[in-house]
């Protein structure tokens, strides 16, 4: 089935203790675009300007990303700049242009108001509800939020996820939209808003599913090669909802599966700069990591 | 099969947002053998002051620990005091009196000298090795230590590690050892070292064995209750040895399953101040639990 996803498509500049990478592909719409697509058709709403490269849309295109949705108007492509240090655990945004970012107003072409799964990247909450006014009844929506729109629109956020089936956020962001430091509590407390089920991103730590008063740990690979932990999450979501759309098991078994996914496409793309380990990724690959992390996580019962 | 642990038993003095306990029991062989009572037989060397009371030994006695190898001396007990913030995540300690510890001096008594396991709990890396020159051929030598011994007994500490078949360990603590940012890279140098594996404790993240080039992710169980951290690590490495006492299965599969002992150990620690939760535990409530932690992290195949 079909994913549509609305978000950012940009152009990053990052830094990392292992290199820079000056003007690359980035943005959460492009990231979990391209992870989606290895298990599902996916169409895109978002905003580029005039100078956004042709290459990168013949990336997305290679991908089979529908781009019918994706806006080019006048002006400069969202810029973001950022540098991680050795831990590579946080980001340290050292420039952000939104250009016509500004004022994206997101526009559901109409051949795309029929997908079947809805994924809200990290957008202003009042455009996650304008996106959903405009299509008619998916069988699951998603979406992602950060600690901006949670300090600076509480009240907005809080009428998208009356909407809203899954939410996937870290676990600070879970903290801090819940106002609980007990993640547990936190958790319970967000699913009484309207999601049915809450996924926290912990990096480094893996990835947590909240479900029915059910919790369910999908472990993260450690991994001697991390050269750029951007639009992991976003890759992550990519796959976690991608793997969902392709086989439309919403069952605890399926979103289990849909995890482990997530992680293994999260897992590819911190292996290298912008979106360049999926440009050769397979999914032969795929399947093979899938395995390592079955292998990574197995234990026998008493 | 019989454990020897070696290692401090203390009054501690903790502080966490939930309330506050003085002067209860504490120390790492305390815990250690505490967990790994429910499991296997349990021979303890330590050392306290004249002002110990009786009702922890009593408390060691019915948890079925051997305390002979225990010496009463003239003086204070060791005592630690520390504060933990609201993430719980790391003690700040507030006082630490030595005391009777300082001139600690590990004499293994001749009956303990067959143990089939040795755990040396965080000491002096002198004291361990001359643990290990009193016992005879031990199936399984396991180490904890610390920043404090990494950074200030680093020679001696090596010379231990060449004796030690499995080291336990906090992440910080792993990279620092080894003096490299990355978790997978420092864990194959430190297994160059002596241990054949190498188990990586984190907290609330769970844990990670690395173990003849084979990754192993023990999660964590999301706990609605935390009070105390205090122990959860020496808890943890109860359950584990203990568990690996008591099968004496030390293929992969066993040692999986131990991993999973330790996180159950240190996952029902963390509810109670000191070892106050071990004190009501049943085996029953350890059985229930591992479950929880088998479908925490269970998922199917592709």
């Amino acid at each position: 089935m079909s994913i549509l996803v609305v978000g950012s498509v940009a152009l990053d500049t990052v830094k990392t203790p292992f290199g820079q990478a000056p003007e690359v592909l980035g943005g959460s719409a492009t990231y979990f675009a391209a992870a989606a697509s290895f298990f599902a058709d996916v169409r895109l709403v978002a905003v580029v300007g005039e100078d956004f490269p042709d290459h990168h849309l013949e990336f997305l295109r290679a991908r089979t990303v529908d781009l019918r949705g994706l806006q080019r108007v006048p002006g400069r492509t969202f810029r973001w700049a950022g540098e991680y240090g050795f831990d590579l655990n946080e980001a340290r945004t050292l420039d952000t242009q939104l250009n016509v970012f500004a004022d994206f107003a997101p526009k559901i072409p109409e051949e795309y108001r029929d997908s079947a799964l809805v994924f809200l990247a990290n957008i202003d909450p009042d455009l996650q509800r304008e996106v959903l006014r405009q299509v008619r009844r998916p069988a699951l929506v998603a979406a992602d939020t950060m600690n901006y729109w949670i300090a600076g629109k509480g009240d907005s956020l809080r009428q998208t996820l009356r909407l809203v089936d899954t939410l996937l956020i870290n676990d600070a962001e879970t903290r801090q939209l819940a106002g609980e430091g007990n993640l547990v509590q936190a958790a319970r407390k967000i699913l009484t808003w309207g999601p049915r089920a809450l996924v926290i991103k912990r990096g480094e730590y893996g990835a947590l599913m909240f479900n029915g008063g059910d919790w369910f740990a999908a472990p993260a690979l450690p991994l001697e090669v991390i050269r750029d932990p951007t639009g992991a999450g976003d890759c992550f979501a990519g796959g976690f909802i991608g793997y969902l759309a392709n086989t439309m098991n919403f069952e605890d078994a399926g979103v289990r599966k849909a995890m482990i996914m997530g992680s293994v496409m999260a897992s590819f793309n911190v292996e290298a700069f912008s979106l360049d380990r999926l440009r050769s990724l397979t999914y032969a690959d795929i399947e093979t990591r899938y395995r390592v992390f079955k292998r990574l996580a197995h234990f026998e019962a008493l």
